[in-house]
């Protein structure tokens, strides 16, 4: 089994109003890459947004006293923690240089998944408002144009609990099943496989990532083709949820 | 930029004793696969500690009074539970079904990483001795055979606080740094990145488990080609360790 990373040159710098799905056709099309049944796109989040004109202006933020006071907590400019709270849904901790919330879409997460790297100055870019929705509509894009079935994943980077380093994870799904329940399958000694529900779109987004780079590498499609599963984990009805453990289940909240 | 996961056929089932440096060379030979220089090989534990003879045999643990207790809280067989005391350092959170410790090792985890799955009934496989030193003597075999130079990653498969779902990451490393520190690198503004050091060797282990399956596959070795920076986080000098972050850094500890 051979799979493939393959980093989509030729995206251009992306400018609110830009239809995803069509500039990724048109990127693969200039180099003459052709797009396969099954193919699994990895986009991120970032270009999303950006396309989506989600921006916040620095200077349009209105600062509240929860904001100030966590702002002397954490140092951070009272303006992007402002945008952090606006996010959020609850602050999870607070400390030197970092706010750890659950956002709106329930990522658990540093600084709401909002950064200022890779946009201009003077704005915030929070990630997609429906991150499922817009990996629904750069999925149905390829597939009208293409014919094929692809899925699209919107990948972020966050750092983790336990372990240094970020790695990129999976904020949004379409057209694939974010997890993989193989409960039940039998390992090489022919016993049931107990707990073994495999979190593949994360480890697809981390795989993506190893090709993006983070910094100014300009490839923020990766195409993942090659995934013998990818058929049997097709779904045109997922979302991220699956991958979100409730708070109550989480005993590290 | 195009990566290729590479599961190499005809590793074949591994016993005590065995060398996995020289059964991965083998099997690379016998399907006409040749080893490049900065190929990354990860390697499940599973088969490394097998090699390794590190089994224990269930009936042969003497169950203390703290196993005994923790085995009625956890519904967990008393033996199991021993022996993931055995393999801790320190016993972090208990519940029905799950014991989350800090190993030996330093990884925080459920079960110490021991496993049932894909080993002889009747034994426990716990997780590699000195999974750095494993590595490295996987990477030297293959180094001295070849005369390329490569990285070994150890992998097993974790889950993870806030998500569902298990990703592949890094136990051990060699020949590689596991972190990239990108820090002062500059994004597509020409502005300095300010946080962002990236988990490669966690972004490798989760890319190889989406080839090796965790099931009955049988590819337990997945070679990491075209990863243009493998040269940059090149040292035979590192270990896992920098990954592990410090308890008293853990805000979720």
């Amino acid at each position: 089994m051979c799979v493939k990373l393959i980093g989509i040159e030729n995206i251009p710098m992306v400018s609110p109003g830009d239809d995803i799905g069509t500039i990724i056709i048109e990127a693969a099309k200039s180099e003459g890459l052709e797009i396969m049944d099954h193919d699994i796109f990895v986009v991120a989040e970032t270009v999303v947004s950006k396309a989506e004109g989600n921006l916040i202006e620095l200077d349009s933020i209105n600062v509240s006293a929860q904001a100030q006071e966590i702002s002397e907590k954490t140092s951070k400019d009272p303006r992007i923690v402002q945008s952090i709270i606006d996010e959020s849904v609850e602050i999870i901790k607070v400390g030197p240089n970092f706010i750890i919330s659950e956002t709106k879409h329930g990522f658990v997460c540093a600084n709401a998944g909002i950064d200022e790297s890779n946009v201009e100055s003077g704005f915030l870019k929070p990630i997609p408002v429906d991150s499922d929705e817009s990996a629904s509509l750069i999925r149905k894009t390829i597939e009208s144009a293409t014919g094929k079935n692809v899925a699209v994943i919107l990948s972020d980077t966050q750092g983790r609990p336990f372990r240094e380093g970020a790695v990129g994870v999976a904020i949004g799904v379409s057209g694939i099943n974010p997890l993989w329940n193989r409960q039940g399958e039998r390992d090489l000694y022919d016993r049931k496989l107990e707990t073994t529900t495999i979190a593949v779109a994360d480890e697809l987004a981390s795989a993506a990532s190893i090709v993006m780079g983070q910094a100014n590498e300009g490839l923020p499609v990766v195409i993942v083709r090659g995934v013998e599963y990818a058929e049997k984990l097709r779904s045109t009805y997922s979302d991220i949820k699956p991958i979100l453990r409730p708070k109550k289940f989480d005993v590290f909240r």
